[in-house]
């Protein structure tokens, strides 16, 4: 059993687009239904856990429960204080027998169901990897600086990779990383930081470029002009 | 004397948006002029060079050439097959008496003329320094990797800078650096890896989030959207 876990929101994220983001509508429907259709809609996975924020449990699960477009979602379940937390608890959630757990951000909704399967069948080949994330060379030139903000230099792009999600792992690896951060009190920015710091290998998986995270309202009229570009085939793919 | 370098296009760049966007009509006016007109109207600056697509001339002049909005421009000069070559043109068509100058990616359209004052007085204040980077702390999750793509570590955001322009420099730092990198054979892909390979001291100087650079069709909704917004105050500032 394979199982993927949507985080779509948390207690701890502020009001405004923050908070409601998930639910804002796009050409039509919820950001957070496209999704939940592309992982629905790949054979590899077998259960979807919706990691909702606590106070619009409601409106959350009108969006997802959707037995045409989501018939996968097992469960619905609150979100936490920090990101990690609302995965923590989607983890719970998770069927005790799942050997691989995809995590994935709902507010990245241009993901597809051929990018999840590419990257379910890349972790299920290379028996050497823990974990494969989902990014791409970072495309900004980026300076290490010190804590004067002085530049120490120019990183090799090539050697520096962005990460998004989804985010596939060995459930039992996964499981461990985050017990252990949460005993230990570490916080990372993803899910992939907690099970590097055990010493396991993970590896990169080459996404679109288009796999773009809604953080501010314009980029929801991205997603828009993008979504209407899909039949053409997106930019970066 | 204090010089500005517009760079808005090079022979290298492929057809499509990427030579044509600095010319791209956005909110009624050329993407170019809003560049230029941010920096026409700082103070602190006296002469601007524009670099334009050597095989569209006319039409950069066209918009370059504007005595009321941008009386300052003193020469359009064609680039060259990189970014790097087109910078270098640039700066052999700045005064040599100029002995500041800062460099733009005329493609960044949202820059106004506090940044540019601000980034101007910031070096001015700081002789320690021999050239100032606008930037701001990398919003990505990046991570190290191996040749294999197997990830090595997940760098601390805080001291990795994504980099932008305004990048401005001493101008006998920016020419000596210049100088030394087209010597060498050096290609960096901003102005300010060339002069810290001299091992001068550069500092990053944060500016705003929305800061950023057309480079996909979608970017021009984008830049539309918070032009609009300008009067209200723009994302992250």
């Amino acid at each position: 059993v394979n199982a993927a876990i949507i985080v779509a929101g948390g207690s701890g994220e502020r009001s405004g687009l923050a908070a409601g983001k998930q639910l804002a509508v796009v050409a039509g429907r919820p950001v957070l239904s496209y999704a939940l259709a592309a992982f629905d809609a790949c054979p590899a996975i077998h259960e979807i856990v919706v990691v909702a924020h606590p106070d619009r449990m409601d409106e959350y699960r009108a969006v997802a429960v959707d037995p045409v477009a989501s018939a996968k979602v097992s469960r619905i379940v609150g979100g936490g204080s920090t990101r990690q937390r609302s995965v923590a608890a989607g983890l719970e959630a998770v069927s005790s027998s799942a050997q691989t757990i995809i995590v994935h951000d709902g507010a990245r909704p241009l993901v597809t169901e051929g990018l999840v399967t590419a990257v379910m069948e890349a972790l299920e080949r290379d028996g050497s990897l823990d974990g494969l994330v989902v990014g791409h060379p970072s495309f900004d030139t980026l300076k290490s600086v010190d804590v004067d903000r002085v530049v120490l230099g120019t990183l090799d792009r090539n050697a520096v990779w962005a990460a998004q999600t989804p985010q596939a792992f060995r459930a039992r690896v996964l499981r461990e990383a985050y017990a252990q951060a949460m005993a230990e009190g570490f916080e990372g920015t993803d899910d992939a930081s907690l099970v590097e710091r055990l010493g396991r290998r993970v590896g990169m998986f080459q996404g679109p470029r288009d796999n773009l995270k809604i953080t501010v309202p314009e980029d929801l009229l991205v997603v828009e002009r993008l979504l209407a570009r899909g039949a053409e085939g997106r930019r970066g793919e």
